[in-house]
């Protein structure tokens, strides 16, 4: 970490102002090298002030900028930082990125700077996973939970189960020495009551990875029915006053239209399956394959019927495709005269019914969507932490090792075996925070950051 | 102005850092409201400093944040002026706006940062046209001649031309005094030769408004010819190294694709008009009236041919496509054993011979559409100073009462007449810097900003 690095930590694209962040032992003097103020030089600047001046004079000039020196350690990555505050725009932000990596800076790699204040003890690893989770949020539910993390809640959490499993492991390997010993039967029972009791505990994490994933990557959810049922009106419903926050997604096949949506608190892709409008009265098509994969990928299936219509077999065809999948049937068009009479061989699911156009039984609707995607047990997460796939695996693999330990405790092992288990299990936990996580695992985490942050 | 304004002043999207900005009067009471730090409140930090701390705490936390201070009048709008560096990502900058918001903001209105700065002095209108083209530029070339004037190369420009009329109206009303006195010969001369000076000034800058609408334009390129002839690996080979400044432009029709490229520093907008490939060997068909439109809003035409296959009556069906149209006929593939005679029929145009494959011809192909776009006249630009369509209108209504001053000049007029034709001339250049300028024009320059500038 010697080298200085530098990147434009700001989203690309047309807005007011851009930010390119230095940091590095040589941030102070590439800014020298490079900023032009009657204020003076960067390097003179006292830490945590930001001052008026330009990239480059007369021929050289690129932009008027604002430049903040903060420096070590009291930084974000408790290097010396510099940030260059300019004009928005592609263009001109990769003008001055590209002075400073002449003049010694190196293009910083995805999540670098973060991953430096964790290597620099600033932050812990759940920490620096919940700056990009904050970034990523999509409704305010997931933003919660990132920053619950990035204050730190996990972390403590994580840290309250190594410090028990600390204590238990002190108790066991006062024992290790003595391998002639016999331990005592109420000793192991000590034991295996401790160690049951961090299980309990790793378990209700672990439980709340479901929850992390759903507000972490969204729900995906296929809107199936035949033409002008009002598919799209419903999904405009749904969307209402959150349309603000929708954001449609670009590289989507030309054959679905994809929403996101904030359904309380849960992001939600909602994918209209244009194949699946069945055109002439057959599902054949080159859309249907697109649309049938569509579907296989959603979590929960609306099904949207005209009730000012009368039944045709067509619907029953579409049933078919969702098979097996959590449902939700809705009946939409009840402002109108009802000629919708379903079958007895129609298959059930839950059902609800609406007016998209005058917005009735929308927020019933919102209450399914919300019941649906957890399982009725939607009053059950809210947890104060949600812990993510990789946390999920590290808590998974730490139960694993307790379960044996137990296992041996209870069996005639002496305490080294048990010590041995109990050490994976620490391990794995310390894995979480970043006590015990190989540089593979590091690469694998910050790659998945943007560049700049 | 003595409300408070608050915008995200970064582009939307995930990114490392959103900057959340504040100006006005209560700005840093707003701050005080919402930030929360061991260093205290942001009413007692000092101007240009910078602070971590937290937006929110316990479980109204929403993120870490810097927060920057910078009281009037050394700020961007001359008001005090907070922003607060927040972690990127669409939703977590949008909680911290609608925070202040609910503090007594108010949402700012498309360049409305930039446009107190202008209304209170600190920048004039050509330097806040310019903080636009910067952050819009697309190329080098463009990016320069923004810089230029926001450095205030036209403003001073413009300012001497003030000054030359204000003395040349000084000596012609000096004479209103005396109406019944007949204005010398020589005199009339003098202000005749003099006026025409300024003229000849204006007129320069006027023709620099053709290459301000190329830069900041850019030139619409299309590229036409039969499938197979290598249409995209030509393109590829012209985007070259530049690759990495080229945008894909979103929203673009499925029969055309659009790539933003910078050749010789001009911004060119290329579409690959897929109508045209002539599926069926027939012109006829759906994509052909868009692609015939995409033909007539191109400012030039690249018709590649395959100089390894025999030649097909279809390029001169292709030639009747942009008939009128500067054009360049590109002959590739000159790798392969060369198959293509041209009849005699076939209509000419500028021709280059490239190998998009090994990359032949393709800096000469550059150099003659440089030469086209400029119309030869590529060196004769470069001025530094280059003008927007505003201007020009301004200069043109400049030119046309000086015109008409210098008849007046030459005829018998009183220097009253004489006179109110220069001052016309003056409001109107004044109008370029906002001397003179009206509130619906303002209006409609700083509705073209993005938000948060």
């Amino acid at each position: 970490m010697e080298d200085t690095i530098a990147a434009i930590s700001t989203p690309i694209g047309e807005g007011g102002i851009a930010i390119i962040r230095i940091s590095g032992p040589r941030a102070l003097e590439i800014a020298d090298a490079i900023f032009v103020s009657q204020h003076g030089k960067p390097s003179e600047f006292q830490s945590h002030t930001i001052h008026l001046g330009s990239i480059g004079r007369n021929g050289d000039f690129l932009d008027q900028v604002l430049l903040t020196v903060m420096r070590a350690p009291r930084t974000y990555t408790a290097e010396d930082v510099v940030e260059i505050n300019c004009h928005g725009g592609p263009l001109n932000a990769r003008s001055i990125l590209s002075r400073c990596l002449r003049n010694g800076a190196r293009a910083a790699e995805p999540g670098e700077f973060t991953k430096r204040a964790f290597l620099n003890g600033r932050i812990d690893l759940s920490q620096a996973e919940a700056v990009m989770d904050l970034i990523a949020a999509k409704t305010d539910r997931a933003h919660a939970a990132a920053a619950q993390a990035l204050e730190g809640h996990l972390a403590r959490r994580i840290e309250e189960i190594r410090e028990d499993l600390i204590s238990i492991l002190a108790h066991i390997e006062a024992h290790i020495d003595f391998p002639e010993e016999d331990i005592a039967t109420d000793t192991r029972e000590k034991w295996l009551a401790r160690t049951d009791q961090v299980l309990k505990v790793l378990d209700r994490l672990h439980a709340t990875a479901r929850e992390g994933k759903i507000l972490r990557e969204g729900i995906a959810v296929a809107i199936v029915g035949r033409p002008n049922v009002g598919k799209s009106s419903l999904m405009n419903a749904l969307l209402g006053e959150d349309r603000s926050i929708v954001t449609p997604i670009p590289g989507t096949t030309r054959d679905t239209i994809e929403e996101m949506a904030n359904i309380r608190g849960i992001p939600i892709r909602f994918t209209d399956t244009a194949g699946l409008r069945i055109p002439r009265g057959t599902l054949e098509g080159i859309g249907i394959a697109r649309s049938r994969k569509a579907l296989q990928r959603s979590m929960l299936v609306i099904h949207v019927l005209d009730v000012s219509k009368s039944f045709s077999n067509m619907e029953i065809e579409l049933t078919q495709l969702y098979q097996g999948k959590p449902a939700i049937q809705v009946h939409n068009k009840i402002d109108l005269p009802q000629k919708l009479k379903l079958p007895g061989r129609f298959p059930k699911a839950k059902t609800v019914r609406v007016s998209a156009l005058r917005g009735d039984g929308i927020d019933e609707l919102r209450d399914v969507i919300e019941d649906t995607v957890f399982s009725g047990r939607a009053g059950a997460f809210q947890s104060d932490v949600v812990i993510n796939e990789r946390h999920a695996e590290a808590i998974q693999s730490a139960m694993i090792s307790l379960t044996s330990a137990m296992e041996e405790m209870r069996g005639e092992s002496t305490a080294e075996f048990i010590s041995q288990q109990l050490r994976a299990a620490l391990d794995a936990i310390g894995e979480i925070v970043g006590k015990t996580t190989t540089e593979d695992i590091l690469e694998k985490i910050f790659s998945t950051f943007c560049i700049g942050k």
